[in-house]
């Protein structure tokens, strides 16, 4: 949820009346608990249907900005939007082994507990995927194919027909692959352990955003790597000024991953221009960057993002992506387009897995090809939109007063900063005891940062049952700053 | 094929009047090309009926022993039994940084080629599978469990189902394994990586046989590890006089990684007294044992051989199985067993490719729960023995004089030792000039080991085109060696 609301003429109408109540709110005119004018009314004040009415409160209110109390209409949410967004706050500090197994590891085990609430895992409900539609395919092209079981594939590249598919996909959003420049993953997990092992050799430095995705965190420890975190912008994605600071002596740092587009857990947006200079500072310094695009399509707002890659002319760019998040988590088929270091790549797919499942692959090779992608796209990103704005309202309703939220531009997860002295790791714990996972802070930094942040996943359809898990989630947030204050 | 016939009075009649003329053969009485009684006189002979009669003379023609000469009868054909077994050959050198990739791809781009004879991977022929039972079960499992393509597995262990029929079948052959004891992985190779990356830091030191598996080669190389080749025998597998020697010093060996049951390149057997001698030296000394048990349930001969892990007390070490080689080679199962590692191992596999792929367990713990998984094999192992035995019989029919060649205990390939001066890569550089592709013998050696040696591939049910591409083979062998002598 975004406090600009972008409609224009071409909106449906109830999103353009939408927008008008909306700006009314922003300004304060209507604050948080003011009753909003009944259905009815709003048909006579803006000549609409009674229809375009109802559909005007339900994005209102799908969208977090109202409350419907019954019998009563429609009052103003105690809004996200009120809450501030978190600030910049990593600072450039040195490289660092990673140690961060154990910890992650705990919160893992936390989400498999059974009857737990996870909102601790960023994984989509399952129900948003089109499994009808894939179960059907899987059938077809297990029927058609049966090689696809019975033959030992020493392809490590992966299925010709979803690599074209792909290459088709990022003509659409400028980027210019060749099909035989991609090879076909286990996930995009699989693609950037890859990506760093072909690159680096124990003891090298990966730069990386702060905080970033715990698995990335991860891989670097199991290679014996050091990390250098980068400052990360809630909003901008990674420092700049930070990276070229960073990256001035040369041999300082071997290798860069970023998640450009929607950087979890931030959700956090890369400019077009601040690609293209990422591109051109790591082209200059010989600094290659492997760029986790695996939110790319889950963008919120606008179209679909740019990758860096796009304005990569020497092969400097190892492009990773994923249709786990987007399509099929189950499947687990990811790709890399390692640029110069395709043959690198190529081998040592070899040496990890052989070759990727074709079944999978054909499969989604299918969907695309039948056209159903963008349009499954299309209503995931609705209902992340949706998700995201109940869970954002929902956190400024129960947490506590101080507490940060950030406005991701895309993805499904939200990165919420905890007021002065509570602690991430301490409130996951206390929800954990009462069946309630969220994913703490401090794993998403190998300093120890964030432990004053946890991370939710929107992922899941809403229901009753996360509004009363955040609630409780909040209750105990406030109980701990509670306690924390009398022991001051 | 093997020396020994093995039948009793349980066996079929016309077996047992079979290997009454196979011992006349072995004795000389009959030699190569001397001919057979007919179909007829055989009956009268032994009192058998025209079926048995032929059926005696399709058998022992699928074992390589007669050949048919259309309106002529049987004859005795130039038998592989003939061709004398390569014999242990590598010293005991030191450990070595390995450089194999180069040499490995180039193979491996030779198999690629379109329109190859390829007798080069040990890839089995796909009709030898049962695909209609797998789409059938793929079908089932897919309808019954939806969330197996749309729910995102944190679940880096794998199936339970197919976990609990791993660790029955383990107990079938002597090895007490819990299911939680097993993680599932992507194929084999992904299994060994995880064992490897595990127990060892670049520069250590692993073991391994000599010649052995050129993926195992490249592992080593991608991890950065030294080999140390020990000496192993084309029937009874590695030398434990020459490993006891190797790690008396401590820390000279970091682990060990033996396929224990049916070597590939060689289809050697460890006893299992050797294999007990084994786990008690390894134990004592503190250094892990990856076992590869790949080729474990393809033995041609008596039961299935116990794993060296069954002598294992401390968990100290690591089975690695998979069904990419008996059941399904597209689904790229595979599972390890990894002792006192099990933990370290489960991280890893999260942070190597998050979770194995639902699906494919599922399919496969289905087909062995309903039972067809023993029927299956049974003829799998009836139709590897025969065509061990056409194309070792090929082999001696065509290839030059001086010519070795193993008698496999499982498994599907064969190595095949060449005359002295002729040099494995050259006949597969040739053979592959000709479309015909086997597998050079330096690829199985970092040292530059067994390049007078190839692999043939007996993995695909026998035609004429396999008999002819041998006999072309063996034209070209022996055409290169007349070169070489006149060079001389």
């Amino acid at each position: 949820m975004h406090d600009q609301v972008t409609v224009n003429e071409a909106s449906p109408l109830y999103r353009q009346v939408a927008a008008h109540w909306i700006r009314i709110m922003q300004q304060g005119t209507l604050p948080a608990g003011a009753r909003l004018p009944s259905v009815r009314q709003l048909c006579e004040q803006h000549g609409i249907s009674l229809t375009t009415s109802v559909a005007v409160f339900r994005w209102l209110e799908q969208q977090g900005w109202v409350e419907a109390r019954p019998k009563s209409g429609y009052f103003v949410a105690q809004r996200a939007q009120r809450l501030p967004e978190p600030q910049l706050q990593a600072p450039l500090d040195a490289p660092q082994m990673v140690g961060i197994n154990e910890r992650v590891m705990d919160f893992l085990d936390g989400t498999r507990e059974p009857g737990v609430l996870s909102l601790g895992a960023a994984c989509p409900g399952p129900e948003l995927f089109p499994v009808s539609t894939l179960q059907r395919l899987l059938k077809q092209v297990a029927h058609e194919q049966p090689l696809a079981l019975s033959r030992y594939s020493l392809n490590a590249c992966g299925e010709a027909s979803l690599r074209t598919q792909i290459a088709r996909r990022a003509a659409s959003y400028g980027l210019h692959l060749n099909a035989d420049e991609i090879i076909i993953t286990f996930g995009c997990m699989e693609a950037l352990n890859l990506a760093l092992r072909v690159l680096t050799r124990p003891g090298d430095t990966v730069a990386i955003e702060s905080p970033t995705y715990y698995g990335v965190l991860q891989i670097i420890e199991a290679l014996g790597l050091r990390a250098l975190e980068i400052p990360t912008h809630p909003r901008d994605g990674i420092s700049l000024e930070a990276l070229e600071l960073a990256t001035r002596v040369p041999g300082a740092v071997t290798a860069c991953l970023f998640i450009t587009n929607f950087n979890n857990p931030l959700g956090s947006l890369l400019s077009p221009d601040n690609k293209k200079r990422l591109v051109q500072l790591l082209g200059e310094r010989h600094i290659p960057l492997i760029e986790d695009d695996i939110y790319g399509d889950l963008y919120l707002e606008g179209g679909r993002p740019p990758v860096a890659k796009a304005w990569d002319k020497n092969g400097n760019v190892l492009l990773c992506g994923s249709f786990t998040k987007s399509l099929a988590p189950g499947l687990r088929v990811g790709w890399i387009a390692p640029g110069r270091y395709l043959k690198a790549v190529e081998m040592l797919k070899f040496q990890n897995t052989v070759a990727t499942v074709s079944l999978p692959q054909l499969v989604i090779a299918r969907y695309m090809e039948n056209g159903g992608y963008e349009r499954h796209l299309r209503r995931l990103r609705e209902q992340f939109r949706q998700q995201i704005a109940r869970v954002s309202a929902s956190v400024a309703r129960h947490f506590p007063p101080g507490t940060c939220i950030t406005r991701p531009a895309g993805g499904f997860v939200l990165w919420v900063e905890l007021p002065a002295g509570l602690h991430g790791r301490t409130l996951f714990n206390t929800g954990r005891r009462h069946g309630l996972i969220i994913a703490p802070g401090d794993i998403f930094s190998t300093q120890g940062l964030y432990d004053n942040c946890v991370r939710i996943n929107c992922g899941l359809p809403w229901t009753d049952t996360i509004e009363a898990g955040l609630r409780q989630l909040g209750e105990l947030a406030c109980a701990l700053q509670t306690t924390m204050t009398e022991q001051v």
